[in-house]
């Protein structure tokens, strides 16, 4: 675990720059009730790509190349029960010469400090071979707007 | 298939008395970047679960019972995609002694006719013994609402 | 519903030419501790594309259609739960000029009865006008075997 | 990222003490034609739960409290397709006084080097309260086969 592993040290919902809200279902609960830790990450993919697209960069021309996800990670600070309404935020924290990192909250209502908070790392490869490439200075720039 | 089968004969939005906005996720896309055919179902679950959650019908007082699937079934007229916006529309089309017949419509966007309809049905039982048991007056009423 | 709306007159295992073994997950279960409804679908496409890819009839040379879901549908008789293992049954019943109706069992264990039957509609269409377009012969004579 | 973050590095099927097959489904493939990053996180939370269960650990007398999910992460190496078949290994790597850690390795089929390692923290909380408990020492015996 690392230094975000408590709800109360874990960055508020004003830290993140872009935040998308998102409905839950039923079949997100498990047998306790609650929101299965699985799908806090479909929640995180999610918002990665939705900024990716709203901005043109999910397999485009301002980006040809693909992001493989090559890890994620989550703490849980509290449950969320469907219907509780969701809104996740994020923000890039580091960007590599082929990588970029992203970091997530995962907010229930209007709360202020988040129900969880994750990580998200892409490494951009040539579609083809699956090369690792060089992030694009357009690319780079664009994700300027999300630090 | 039914008489649903089709675009045009099928109900428009203004069929339904309660409709919710449904967010769609990254993952819900499959191969060939529409949403699979297997989510309309979690759809049309989370709309049903969630009409009887807002008028405390579900496992309640108002409601001992559980309601068990016995069928579901949809027609799809039209593809949707990751990052649309999806509305659920609910309305009841049959009461039986112990069960109950949902309409489902699957609308993008601001759209009156649909992409996908289904039918949902639930039979009410006894907790535990899980045999059928009779709608109290009281749920059949909550019912009529959604007719 | 229709005349398979009863475990009693429902398929049996032996009835299905191709079947394939189905992992269970935990998150399969819903908050009833049983497999929710949703998820028997994800059983239903898996089994079809299955046998599609064995016989290189899926976007291939020998098919180069593509199949889009057009109905499904479900009769649930008796509930599954994670960690049973389940079995999946296919069997071809219906083949248009354009759609193949196929019949899916859904088995727990060992068990000849079904716990769910289920019926799944691919209509194929061209990849770009997504226009439907006649199967192929060669396709119609592999589908011959799932009768 | 940790030390697991390369496929050279990361630790062997013979590592882990309890391995399951995990069978793939056709809406786990994303646009991509693989595995999705969030599924693999199913698989986890599966195969935790499952022996858990074959070892009578999950809400039982012999464990009578309940494990919440703090933390997980994955580092994902070479993609995996449906249908190809998974396999799933587990081990504890560390028990504290209310937690477990458990290592995770996903497989693809009879291959030594891992597709993908991940990380799973289980705290154990009073059923009621939601509040941590020190684990049983009947609890942490049997956690011990599985180092």
């Amino acid at each position: 675990m690392n230094r975000s592993d408590s709800q109360d040290t874990a960055n508020l919902r004003s830290f993140y720059p872009f935040c998308i809200p998102i409905t839950t279902r039923w079949m997100d609960n498990d047998v306790y009730g609650h929101v299965n830790n699985v799908i806090y990450y479909a929640w995180m993919d999610t918002i990665v790509n939705q900024w990716l697209l709203e901005n043109e960069l999910l397999k485009s021309a301002k980006n040809p190349l693909v992001g493989l996800v090559v890890h994620s990670q989550c703490n849980y600070f509290s449950p969320i029960a469907y219907p509780q309404a969701v809104v996740a935020g994020l923000k890039v924290v580091q960007v590599g010469k082929t990588s970029v990192h992203y970091d997530i909250g995962i907010f229930q209502g209007e709360k202020e400090h988040p129900s969880a908070q994750g990580k998200f790392v892409h490494v951009y490869v040539e579609p083809v071979s699956l090369r690792p490439h060089a992030l694009s200075e357009a690319f780079k720039h664009a994700l300027e707007t999300l630090r």
